[in-house]
C-alpha cells in the first residue's frame, strides 16, 4: 500500500518541503530509485545526485535553494529513512487471514493467536503458544512449551528446541537454531571418556531482538541462556550455555561466545570476536573485529574500543602495532 | 519417571547418607533447585549454600556433620551429578512404539528397526539402515544407504548425505550437515576456471559422538573422513574433507580444519582454531581459542598446550607477549 | 553408466597406450581403486604403486616402459581425472523423467522447465522460474520470484530468499541460506534503540558458482550482493550485503565478509579470513587464513600473498614474526 509524502512526514517528523501529495510505495538507493521510491542523503555532497535521481522525494539534513523535487527536511536522515521503509514494509502487515497452510502440523494442545501464519511443512509441537501477527516460516521446528510473543517474524528452516522463550517483535533468518545443547562435558579419570553434563536449561529471546541466518544459541545447562531487549546478532554466530546477554547489544558475523558470560547492555562486538568462558563485558565496550577475550577477563569502559589477542584496549593495541613496524626498520 | 536417591547411589557409585527413600526426578543448580532435584558441589565453599536450597538431595566429596538432607558422598562430585542426570533423563527412552509420524517418507527399501522413531517430514533414502531406539528428528533427510547405528538422536532439520555411516549413541544437533562435498578444485590452466575434483569417498561417524548445531562435516574426496569414538565437536563447526579425527577429541565452536588433517586421541582444540591442510595433531596436545596452524605442521606433546598463530607452545607465547609489552615500556 | 577408456582419453584430449576397450566406471583413490576405477598420479614417484593398484586403468604426465595397465599421458594428470570424474558423474544426468514429487509444494504461478526434479517436502513460491535439468533437494524454500537456471544441483534443506537469482550449473550444499536480510541498522539517539535499515536489494549468483554447505550470503540492503561467475564458496562462510565478489574467485570455510566489500577476480582467499567493510581486494591478490583486513583497505598485486590482521605482504609478515622471535633470545 502506497503512501502519501505527507504522511510519512507526520511520522518521521520531519519537515515537508514539495508537493505532499506525491505517493511513495517503497524505499531505494539513488542509483535505483524510481518515482515511487524514497531516497535519502547523509552527507550533503550527494544531494544534488539526489535531487537528479529517479527518485518521488528525498530526506535529507538540509534544504536546498531550488529543487523539482519534494523533500524531508530532519536532524537524522538515515534514522527517518529506516523508519519510513519500517512503515512503507509494514503495510505488508501479518495480521491477514492466511493462517495456518493445510501441510503444517499444529499439535492439538498448541495455542495460536489470531492471526498467525504457519507455512508449508512447519511443524508446531504441545503446549506451544504463539502471539497475535507471528509468521512461521515453511520448514520450521518448533518444539513443545515454546512460547513465541506478538509480531515476530520466523524465517523457513528456523529450529527451536523444547522450553524456549521468544519476545514480542522477534526477528530471526532462516537456519537458526535456537536452544540446541550446550557443550558440556565432564571427563571419566578412569576410562577418559567424556560424560555429558546435563543441558537441561532454558533460553529467552527477549523482546526486538534479530537473530541472523544459520546462526546458534544455547539452552542454560541448568538455568538459562538470555539474550536481552534490543539485541542484533549477525549470521553464524554462536553463543554458548549460560550466557546472559544485555540489551541493545551488536553482534557481528561469525562471533563466538563460549559458555556463561555476561555481556552488558550496549556492547558492540565486530566479527569473528571470540570470548572465553565467564568473561564479562561491561557496558559500552566495543570489541574490534577478531578480538579474542581470555577466560574470566573483565573488561571496562564505556565507548572504549579493544582489539587483538589478547583484546587491549584500541590505543595500546595500535602502539604495539607500531613499535613491531619500527623493530623491523632498526639496524640491530 | 523418578526414581529413589538409594537407586541414583548405587548407579553413580556414592556412599549414601540419610534417607535413600527420597524421591528424585531430575537435575538443577543450585539455585533453581525444588524438592525433587538432585544438585551438586564440587567447591566445598557452596556446600553450606546446597544445603539450604531447596533441593532433594546433594552430591557432595565431602560429608558435613549434621545436615537435614540426604547426601551422595562420591570422589568425582560432577561426573556422578553427570551420570545421575543421563539416567533420569534414559528414562525418557525412546524405545517407544512411538514409531514412525505418518508424514515421513521412508523409502520402501530402507530398514527400520523396531523402536526407531522418525518424527515429522523426515524423508529416509533407499537403502538407508537405522538400528533400534534412534529417534531421526523433523525435517532431517537422510540420503541413500546411509547406515544409523542405535540409541542415536537426531534432532531436526539435520542433513546425512548419501553412504554416510553412523555408529552408536551418537547425538546430532539442529541444522548440522554430515557428508556434504568437500572444498577440492583444480585450476585449468587453458581458462582460468577451477574444475571441480571428485568428492565421492565418505564420511564415518563412529560410537559416542556429539555433533553440534549447524556444524559441517564433508565427505572424503576419493577416501573417507573419520570422526572417532567419544569425540564431542561444537556449533559450527567445519571439517574438511579426508580428516581423520581420533577418539575422544574435544572440538570447540567455529573451529575450522581443511583438508586431510589427522588429529590424534585425546586433541583438545579450543573455539575458533584453524587448521591448515596435512596437519598433525598428535596425541593429547591442546590448542588454545583463535590459534593458527599452518599447513603440514606437526605438533606434538601430551597435555602440551599450543596458542597463536603459527601456534607455538604456551609457555613461548607468554613470553612474547610479555616482551611485546615490555618493548614498549622502554625509552628507545 | 560405463564409458570405454578410448572415449575418455578423447574427452580429456589424453594420450592412449594399451587397451581403450577397457571399461571404466568411475575414480578412485590408488588405495581403493578395483577393476573399474580410473586413478591418477601427479608425482612420477607414486606411478608403480598406481600400475601395482587394482585401477583398471592410471593417468599420468609420463609413461613408463613397460605396464600391464592401460595408461591416458597428458600435461595435468589431476585436470584430467577430475574432468573424467565429471563425466563419468554426468551419467547420472537430472535430465530424467524423475520430476517432481507428490510431496513438493510448487506454487501454480511458478513455472518449471522440463526434466526439472522437485524432491520431497520442497515449497518452491510463487513466479519462480526453475530451468530444465536443475533440481531441488528435499526440504529447500524457494521464495517468491526466485530465478534458478539450467542444470543446477540445490541439496536438501537449502533457503532461497524471493527475488534472489541464481545462474545456470550452479551447486548448492546443504543448509545454505541465500538471500537473508543484511546487517544494518540505525541508531536512534533518543532512546538507543536501534531500528533496522531497509534490507531489500537482492542477491544475484552467476554461472558455475558452488556454495558450500551451511554458508549464508546476504541480499543487497537496496541494491544487490553479486557472486561472480565460477567463484567456489566452501562451508559456513558469510558474505554481507553489498558485497561485489568477481568471477573464479576461492572462499575457503568459515571467512566472512562484512559489507559492501569488493573482491575482484582470481582472488583466494583462505578460511576463517575477515574482512572489513568497503574493503577492495583486487585482481590476483591471496589472502592467507585467519588474516584480517581492515575496513577501507585496498590490497593490491596479483600473486601476492597477504597475512596476519591487519593482513600485511606475507614477506613482511614473515620477517616481523622471525623479528619476534629473535627478540626472546637477546639479553635485554
Amino acid at each position: 500500500m502506497k503512501r502519501r509524502l505527507r504522511q510519512i512526514a507526520e511520522l518521521v517528523n520531519a519537515r515537508l518541503l514539495g508537493d505532499g501529495d506525491v505517493e511513495i510505495a517503497g524505499v531505494a538507493s539513488i542509483a535505483s530509485a524510481t518515482a515511487g521510491d524514497l531516497v535519502f542523503v547523509e552527507d550533503e555532497k550527494y544531494l544534488s545526485q539526489a535531487l537528479q535521481s529517479g527518485a518521488g522525494a528525498v530526506i535529507a539534513a538540509v534544504a536546498v535553494g531550488t529543487s523539482g523535487k519534494p523533500l524531508l527536511i530532519c536532524g537524522h536522515p538515515k534514522l527517518a529513512f529506516a523508519r519510513a521503509a519500517q512503515m512503507l514494509r509494514s503495510d505488508r502487515s501479518f495480521r491477514t487471514d492466511e493462517g495456518v497452510h493445510s501441510t503444517a502440523l499444529v499439535h492439538s494442545s498448541a495455542r495460536l493467536d489470531e492471526f498467525v501464519i504457519v507455512e508449508e511443512y512447519a511443524v508446531i509441537g504441545a503446549d506451544v503458544e504463539i502471539g497475535a501477527g507471528t509468521r512461521i516460516g515453511a520448514g520450521c521446528v518448533v518444539g513443545r512449551g515454546v512460547k513465541i510473543g506478538q509480531d515476530c517474524l520466523i524465517y523457513p528452516r528456523v529450529t527451536i528446541y523444547a522450553g524456549t522463550a521468544v519476545g514480542e517483535r522477534v526477528t530471526v533468518q532462516a537456519g537458526a537454531v535456537l536452544g540446541s545443547d550446550g557443550f558440556g562435558y565432564v571427563r571419566d579419570p578412569e576410562d577418559g571418556h567424556y560424560e555429558k553434563f546435563p543441558q537441561v536449561g532454558r533460553l529467552v529471546i527477549e523482546d526486538d531482538v534479530e537473530i541472523g541466518a544459520n546462526s546458534t544459541i544455547d539452552r542454560g545447562a541448568l538455568d538459562e541462556t538470555r539474550i536481552g531487549r534490543g539485541t542484533k546478532i549477525d549470521n553464524l554466530v554462536h553463543i554458548g550455555h549460560n550466557c546472559r546477554i544485555g540489551e541493545n547489544v551488536i553482534i557481528a558475523a561469525q562471533t563466538g561466545l563460549s559458555g556463561s558470560i555476561v555481556i552488558e547492555n550496549d556492547v558492540v562486538l565486530g566479527g569473528q570476536v571470540g570470548i572465553g568462558e565467564h568473561a564479562h563485558i561491561e557496558e559500552g565496550v566495543m570489541l574490534g573485529a577478531q578480538c579474542g577475550v581470555l577466560p574470566n577477563k573483565i573488561l571496562r569502559g564505556k565507548g572504549i574500543a579493544f582489539w587483538g589477542t589478547p583484546a587491549q584496549p584500541l590505543r595500546e593495541y595500535l602502539k604495539q602495532l607500531a613499535r613491531l613496524a619500527r623493530l623491523g626498520k632498526k639496524k640491530r
